[in-house]
């Protein structure tokens, strides 16, 4: 099956909003082997949002639409699609009470804003994807060709709960036993080593990979490695990728330190499982960065209990116990300075292992010896103390997001080389 | 000018990368008077890419691409452009002496990795758009009828140097006096206040927004409020904008925290530099986030000191002094706990402001009478305390972002109340 993708609103066009809603959609329908053919973005206009949809049911049969379902004025998804199939539009009471009933359990008031009212408003002959995760009612329309349109909203959170719930279940109906020759990706995650390195630590085993495309993706993370495979049937697919994600992490290494969307988050907390250790940080240019990068995964507080943000060097000496001295002869960006914030925070708050951070994020207070980009890391792990110091590129974001990166990377292999001993 | 945007890359078709570049080049673009009429987006195939360029320059005549440019075996923008312009492939010694000292000067190797070479290969006849941020070098690709294609590298980074550097220049001088009727925009952000709220708030002035179009933001941060005209001189655009922006501004009131894309951030430090007071934080739900975005600002060192990341009970009791009978009576997620973190924080680490944060951010940890969503903050400012309890919608993602927003909107208020005393 053939699918196009319209995503609905100026602030696509003007470029104001990323669009996630498309990345996640074709994630999803790639999944299940349905083929994106097309991407369009389209404004808030009821004519440019007719003639695209008309466009694209000419064209492939099949389109979702996101956006443009809201309770404001420039919400015009719906009337727009009705026009492309011929259909008026009329006020659903159920719709209507089921947002009046919503509103009033939130406790936002008694009574229903009048914009509301645009919501209840459907096409007739049309089919209602329920909205369990918002206000905004998705719709289905089909004609008697058996061409669609889905109409999902535009919150990313909405979007994908009513896919999953109501549009998933609704095309996996639909191509029944043709859903089996499918697109299916391995990704191998690495980190620490540059991409045009990997491609030829990979050049002698290439022909491993023969009939699956591999992609290099390099991010802040460091550089993703997909494996895909089209067009065979889903335990084919699994059994070639398997074997070439092998081969592709025993060519590799240490620099593997996952798969598919794993965090190298997830990759510490379950090495701090296996150790039955627990972990601290301190942290001066990421600010609470990677504290917040941990605890961004759900059951972390069983192996991380917190630790400091040390951005000013007076919480730095009163907080962490870094000495005036090494603050002095060697500054606040130091290996010296990394060490005993390190040690500092792991003796204060009672933990197996910590690990600090503190560099020149920038983009001032860069100098010559220590220009913007310039990082120490430490980790104390049981008292075993390891430090490095690195340049590391981009801007303020990217230093700091390869900042906790790279701590993470010093936490993994002080676990391994703890675990192996 | 009208142009097409073609983005490049496996990842974008499968939905494992979200296509930044775009919106950056959206946006660029409308800020000259530059309409991006169609976006598409293809893999990394030879015979997609020429196909879809070819398409794009038969409609439009002007085509940016991005992706496809880096040193690996899926990269084949430059050849599969160059075969639409009937054009063959020669290697450029400047630009791979220029790659090799490139990497010789950042101490990764004495030798240029093979892989590298093919990013010195370009098509005949065209102009490089120099890379100043990364090794990829673009591509101006022009034909005898003036149809152009600007090959741009995939790296957000890096392509956005690029296009500012190189793309942008020439696109102006090509468009002369023409760049006057362009599309502007002002987005007013609000937080605290929901859509379908504004909307009935905005109903009694619509009549003041008219020959302009109001778009509602919904997210995380709130909602935004973007106002866009088209096809007028700058000057009356910006004259209509303001005034509009304006009436906004007065009509919603204290929900309104800034302007384009300012950060409440931004905002609180603003007031903080006004009062002359510092702030620290203490973390538990959201682990170092609040203190992330804080520090995510260049300069907010002068305001900002640092904090606790309370994750544990034992962190909020050992070092925030939050008392053992509050974390038993009120539990960790209470508005008493929140006030002791605060005040604790504040006291240990002698700032003027502290914020605390305390929660259920899900998906596990809910409960009938604190359910996932349940937050508490609290504020002390130099001894006065004020906290609120709210439930939040969202995942756990969202929650804890919702959470940082809220936290900050307080510390804004109470700053606000403070500075008019």
């Amino acid at each position: 099956m053939n699918v196009e993708l319209v995503t609905i609103g100026n602030e696509l066009l003007l470029g104001f909003t990323l669009d996630s809603n498309g990345a996640h959609l074709a994630r999803e329908l790639a999944a299940i082997g349905v083929s994106i053919v097309r991407r369009t973005s389209v404004g808030d206009e009821a004519t440019a949002i007719a003639a695209v949809v008309r466009e694209a049911l000419d064209r492939t049969g099949a389109v979702i639409t996101t956006g443009g379902l809201g309770p404001t004025s420039d919400d015009l998804t719906k009337p727009s699609v009705a026009a492309v199939f011929g259909r008026s539009m009329r006020l659903d009471e159920g719709i209507l009470e089921a947002l009046r009933q919503r509103w009033i359990s939130r406790g936002w008031g008694t009574e229903l804003p009048a914009a509301n009212t645009q919501q209840a408003m459907i096409p007739d002959g049309a089919s209602i994807l329920v909205n369990r995760h918002g206000s905004a009612p998705g719709i289905w329309l089909e004609d008697e060709r058996a061409r669609w349109v889905a109409m999902l909203p535009g919150v990313p959170r909405e979007m994908r709960g009513m896919f999953a719930d109501e549009l998933l279940p609704k095309l996996r109906e639909r191509l029944g036993a043709s859903a089996t020759a499918v697109v299916v990706s391995r990704t191998v995650r690495t980190t620490g080593i540059s991409e045009s390195l990997l491609a030829d630590t990979l050049k002698p085993v290439e022909s491993a990979l023969a009939g699956l495309s591999l992609a290099f993706l390099p991010g802040w993370a460091g550089v993703d490695l997909r494996l895909t495979s089209r067009g065979r049937s889903a335990g084919e697919s699994a059994a070639r990728l398997d074997s070439a994600a092998a081969v592709l992490r025993t060519a590799i290494g240490s620099s593997v330190y996952g798969a598919e969307t794993d965090d190298l988050v997830r990759a510490v907390l379950e090495r701090l499982r296996t150790a039955g250790m627990t972990l601290v940080v301190a942290e001066s240019c990421t600010g609470g960065l990677l504290g917040s990068r941990i605890t961004a995964i759900p059951g972390s507080s069983h192996f991380f209990l917190g630790g400091v943000i040390a951005y000013s060097n007076e919480v730095k000496a009163t907080h962490l116990g870094v000495g005036d001295n090494t603050l002095i002869k060697h500054g606040a960006v130091s290996e010296a300075t990394a060490r005993e914030m390190a040690s500092g925070v792991r003796a204060r708050y009672r933990a197996d292992l910590a690990v600090s951070i503190t560099g020149v994020a920038g983009p001032d207070g860069g100098t010559p010896e220590k220009p913007v980009g310039t990082v120490c890391v430490a980790v104390d792990l049981r008292g075993v103390l390891t430090s490095a110091r690195r340049q590391l590129i981009g801007d303020r974001e990217e230093v700091r997001l390869r900042s906790t990166q790279w701590a993470l990377d010093m936490v993994r292999q002080a676990l391994d080389r703890d675990l192996s001993s």
